[in-house]
């Protein structure tokens, strides 16, 4: 599962189905996630539907998911006393462009779940689902 | 960055720091972080120590981290009624195993975070930091 090349160690992700949301090109992204927004749907593929027993709607579930085109070089944003680290941005220009949101599931299907509010371009390559815990609600 | 492998679209991940925590073998971790747990700390590869800038002691962050050794085969976990797929479940045994958290930052160094209550092996692999939002703390 993890292989060392050169001298940087890598580990590999499976895009495991596809989130379908209203945004077809970057510039029409919204800037984060919005709890009320549109409605999404996130779809599984085949082999991992099964993944999903158990999930019911008004869960709240983080969404993995990955930001395909970063630029997966860049440290620090902006300059002098505006700078900031990407540690300390939600920017998709990151070392590993893992998006993650927190919403609740509003509709559940045997391939998938709705949701509202998802910020990502729409045929977003999808990483995990998992519940969301209390730690993580305050 | 994203190359298809097979029939299988696969991206990679670079590790960008490890995760100091107390335990030392699998069955000493907790089943979930816990907010007042054991100090923790996260050492960046020098190359990523700048993306730190403009984090501040207080502050929630989302820390996400790989889960090496995890059976990423399986789809469901129990059996009959008692199965669950392992999206609704924080079991690491994903086709993803990305283990998440959100926590708040106690301690903070040019190289570095520490905070409380991580819940995964010592020298866990460090994926990505990034600010926790409200819509996240509900």
């Amino acid at each position: 599962m993890t292989t060392k090349i050169a001298n940087q160690e890598v580990s590999k992700l499976n895009f495991i189905g596809r989130i379908t949301t209203p945004y077809q090109d970057i510039a029409a992204c919204p800037n984060n996630i919005t709890r009320d927004g549109p409605l999404c749907s996130i779809e599984l593929d085949l082999e991992y539907q099964q993944g999903l027993i158990g999930l019911n709607v008004g869960d709240s579930v983080l969404i993995l998911y990955w930001l395909a085109g970063a630029d997966r070089q860049v440290k620090v944003h902006g300059n002098d006393s505006e700078a900031k680290g990407t540690f300390a941005l939600r920017t998709p220009n990151r070392p590993n462009p893992i998006g993650a949101a927190i919403l609740e599931i509003v509709g559940l299907s045997d391939s998938g779940v709705a949701l509202r509010g998802l910020d990502c371009l729409n045929g977003t390559p999808l990483l995990d689902i998992k519940p969301a815990i209390m730690q993580e609600l305050k």
